[in-house]
């Protein structure tokens, strides 16, 4: 098992990665002020994790409540987070009462937003069992629920006090969810680490074959370079933005499309494509990069290309994103591989160009 | 004008108390980071004090959009909630634009959280406009929305940027309000104040009145009260649950007859005579004591008993209170006038026999 420690203005937590960490109730009953937690997971991931999770802790003496909602981004909503409301009421949970949320990101968003909102904030630990949550969501503290006329439009910043990311729950994941989630670890490289980058050229396919020390390798890099962004700015003021790569393109095509369609992971990886592109265009980013980037994702088996919705459309949905500021859009750009910038000052025909170079017809 | 301070651990902000404040879009303009503002308010108060606080604003260079909700307790739900979120969205708001309370406690804790989790949180102004809001529920950072089972059961501590307790709004206020609003005032004299308490015995018919003077004074000694509070204990930890005193029976009144049946202040008032018993019943207070609060209550025009419901259904009710910690109930109780304190040992017997002796036939 190995540690990194998340130094957030809000709260101290470490993130454990590794092997066999379902069973280590120790390291949740060590975290939290109370012997009782709610399980929060979906129908997807109760069936093979739940049981295993809550067994270990009952043993350890912690009291648990089961929380089973249905999978999907979907049902990011407010009916799902009042459906965890109502039972952490019914079973009479307290505000001493630590909420646990068992699966990906959705689950680990819509957890924490109940955690941070239940009797005005409760005690989280974070137990992902994706990859994409394992390297990104579950770390950082941004918590939320859907709104139809945009992605996390409401929630809150709320640390948890623990993470655990157990490498085995990775056995499971599909196919599809794994490669959502090495978009992730991609933007970590390209925006912050020209080394992981290269690792991950290198190294692709020990993680396309779930090679348990490839996976930890990339889960620990993408956590320290998350957690000294998050360390710097928790609540996104200026530098944390660049964690964004890939995401005002990305939150585009999810809405567009009606959440779920596209993985999150797939909608970033097109948007870091379509990011690129208009940092070729602009004159900050050489056009091999570019290339590299495009190549590695495609490598990944994700999307290079944004589905066709026109290029109005495009510009709508990105007016309502939450890194419009003052009704202006900002972007994050590449300089080169492992270094990105935020700029405010992008013009309407680069990025009009952009969007229809970028589009699958 | 005068100005009380809060320091709470998460934000140091300034309350000013006066005349004509609604008119100093300036010291709203000084305390936002973008001049654009979303003023929140109900019905009842949008005909009155809307327009001249949104024709200040604008007059100063402040953008100002109006979101008006249905006055009432029981609207502090999820779907009008969603009704300031969607309007908060349409107008493209983003995460620099204000929300600003105008209105009474139901307006500030609804309009609150919606700043606490709309886009993970955006600048926000308190503009209370009931006696009950400017001496309690606006400062303090306290926001949420009620739960069927529970009242404020989902929430966040957020606090305002700013808060502006314009006197010359209380002159509007109808008369329950006004007496609603005294409880809390009566409240704080009992747990912390003892000269504030004598004051108010000497001096209740001037409030009454609503003597400008008079009020701007409860308010001001009210808000150092709390203020120092929470400074020393934002989130409610130990010190801070003394603000409680009364609500414990308080809240299981208002949710045993449906939240708005009674003001909060009402069954705040019926709550503090019920506590007073049952500090008495317990040997921690004097019956002198516990009959001046009584007397000063009843002459504020408030009830001194709670509603007739069965002993078992307040127990049931007090139970799923936010008060409750691992299945047992804190009371806050008082051991003389002007000093409260938290008790996690009150015997069965002791509360049956004031449940029983302190509600209406």
């Amino acid at each position: 098992m190995q540690t990194v420690r998340v130094a957030a203005a809000s709260r101290t937590y470490p993130i454990h990665i590794g092997r066999g960490l379902l069973a280590r109730a120790d390291l949740i009953a060590g975290a939290i002020p109370q012997r009782r937690v709610a399980v929060v997971t979906n129908d997807i991931v109760a069936p093979i994790y739940l049981e295993p999770l809550a067994a270990a802790l009952e043993a350890a003496g912690v009291a648990c409540v089961r929380i089973v909602v249905p999978d999907g981004e979907d049902h990011k909503d407010w009916a799902t987070l009042d459906r965890v409301i109502d039972q952490l009421l019914a079973h009479r949970c307290d505000r001493h009462t630590a909420i646990v949320a068992l699966g990906g990101g959705v689950v680990g968003d819509l957890a924490g937003f109940a955690a941070a909102t239940y009797q005005r904030g409760v005690p989280f630990v974070q137990v992902p069992t994706t990859l994409l949550a394992q390297v990104d969501s579950s770390v950082g503290g941004k918590t939320a629920i859907n709104h139809p006329r945009g992605k996390n439009m409401v929630g809150a910043f709320y640390q948890p006090h623990l993470v655990l990311a157990d490498m085995d729950t990775l056995a499971t994941l599909p196919e599809r969810e794994l490669r959502a989630g090495l978009a992730e670890v991609i933007k970590h490289g390209a925006i912050g680490d020209a080394a992981l980058f290269a690792w991950l050229e290198a190294n692709l396919e020990r993680l396309a074959a779930r090679d348990a020390e490839a996976l930890a390798h990339v889960v620990k890099r993408s956590v320290e370079i998350k957690a000294g962004i998050v360390a710097r700015d928790e609540r996104e003021t200026a530098e944390r933005a660049l964690l964004n790569f890939g995401h005002t393109f990305g939150h585009a095509i999810e809405t567009g499309l009606g959440y779920g369609t596209w993985l999150h992971g797939e909608a970033v990886a097109a948007g870091m494509v379509m990011a690129a592109g208009l940092s070729v265009r602009l004159g900050m980013l050489d056009a091999p990069s570019a290339a590299r980037l495009r190549r590695l994702i495609e490598r990944a088996g994700l999307p290079v290309a944004g589905p066709a919705l026109s290029t109005e459309r495009y510009l709508e949905l990105m007016s309502v994103d939450k890194k419009a500021e003052g009704g202006r859009l900002r972007f994050i750009l590449l300089e080169r591989l492992g270094s990105a910038a935020i700029r405010g000052d992008v013009g309407p025909d680069a990025l009009r160009a952009t969007l229809e170079a970028a589009v699958t017809a």
